[in-house]
């Protein structure tokens, strides 16, 4: 009797350990967590203030990879980078979801009777509101990005101002945390992509990762009554699971759209291979973005 | 042999034509617009300065209709105002698109050759990219609103500024059009609906309007394979033509998400009714978000 070899687990870091991963938003955004994740604690990063300028140093080679938010359990999908996805043809060879943990950060020496101010992005500020009901003497201040507002208290060191941020960024500008796990709704989730240009290796097939694969990709339906669904028959009558759809407008054709769809399997199973063949049939137009392993 | 009358056109303005109309933005806004289209000339509307507090004036009863942007074809779903369609349990009465416009607008005695800089909203100062291109000596400076930026340029005055909005904000504001549709795309459209409270009165069923019925509803399968696939026949089955499927994300439950579907079919229609109790058997939740003429 052959033993059978266990399946290697898959690792997306196949490459030079030293290269750079963009992301977008100041050092100790999530991005960088979900970097840290996907590529483990000796990731290099490179952080950059838009999204369109971390896809374009993929895709020119300033970078090796990138990481990018692409859905959030609170707030729906990323729909930026879903457009980039289809514009830059990356390929996306790995996904994470990080926990979106606020804590209230201040420089030292701040402690939480003196705060009369917090300062994060908006969308956190929205997500900690049971902290703001119970502190009505502090006043919210919107500002560009979580991290940034803890990088310039640090810098500027007002002695009344706190700021809302990842654990990471206390970490990475020396400030304390004031207050653990501040944000309102703990089911809040971010999931991310790691994405390499097309040409760089693919994950091997034969190792099997622990959740088994998933594949993304994007297609457009003739515009005809019933069309979505017999696409989606592509994969329901072959027992495929669906993991995520998400539709976008189509430039230039008004009131058509664009299917991003997630489901489980490899790409190069025959049953995915005759998926997509049959998905080929009744679309306009259809391409694989990636097969990487499922997250956890 | 019976005569058949012609089925009556339907008006949603049903009611007092002088109640007023609550939508997000500056007067001028591409929403007034909209409320125009729907309601006629004569609409009195009233502007709030988020969406969520138009929701919230309509269900208090401070106005007796909103009109509010669901998407844009350029842009995809304003997914803001799905999540409020879902929470403040209004009705959709109707429904309309307004082609986006940009102008450039400027006080009078400003001419073309004496702007430096050009305030508007990000995204519309984004869909001008050739006119920016065409004159390098103009600089672009985001502002919170379109309409916004008009008010601002003709109380403040400056002889070098101009902003980009509708006509009608020109028109409000007394500014001029110094040159029309500098957008870079001409397929930009924006949907809007028009709502109600729920016991106001429903368009009636026996008037066919031109382009018959929409219906909009909100869905969410149970968590198996197959169950989207499942849920779409339901109207597959029954040749009832999907016009938007769009997916947002269930609060609590992370990685499920609800459906916001639009079908074309009046939900009074045996056939509809027999979709509709179909997906309620395969559905965990189901609701009807209203049943409107088609828009143009």
């Amino acid at each position: 009797m052959k033993t059978r070899r266990r399946p290697e687990r898959y690792n997306p870091n196949v490459k030079n350990r030293r290269e750079l991963v963009a992301f977008q938003g100041e050092l100790g955004a999530f991005s960088q967590e979900a970097a840290r994740q996907l590529l483990g604690d000796s990731v290099q990063v490179k952080p950059y203030p838009r999204f369109e300028e971390v896809f374009q140093a993929l895709k020119s080679g300033e970078v090796g990879a990138a990481v990018v938010p692409i859905e959030n359990t609170l707030h729906g999908s990323v729909h930026e980078n879903y457009d980039h996805l289809l514009n830059f043809q990356l390929q996306i060879v790995g996904e994470t979801s990080v926990r979106i943990v606020h804590n209230l950060i201040a420089p030292p020496g701040v402690s939480l009777r003196k705060v009369r101010r917090v300062f994060s992005h908006p969308v956190a500020l929205n997500q900690c509101l049971k902290f703001f009901a119970d502190h009505p003497e502090i006043e919210r201040v919107p500002y560009y990005d979580t991290a940034g507002s803890v990088k310039m208290l640090m810098e500027e060191r007002p002695n009344d101002a706190a700021a809302i941020a990842s654990a990471i960024a206390a970490q990475i500008y020396g400030a304390r945390i004031l207050k653990r796990s501040i944000e309102d709704d703990r089911a809040n989730f971010t999931r991310f992509f790691l994405l390499r240009r097309p040409n760089d290796p693919a994950p091997a097939l034969r190792s099997t990762p622990q959740r088994g694969w998933k594949t993304s990709l994007v297609f457009t339906t003739k515009n005809q009554p019933g069309s979505l669904f017999r696409s989606l028959s592509a994969f329901a009558l072959r027992d495929l699971s669906l993991t995520k759809i998400e539709s976008r407008p189509l430039r230039g054709r008004p009131w058509e759209y664009l299917f991003y769809l997630d489901f489980l399997g490899n790409v190069e199973d025959p049953k995915c291979q005759k998926a997509l063949g049959h998905l080929g049939e009744l679309a306009d137009f259809i391409r694989v973005l990636g097969c990487y392993p499922r997250g956890e």
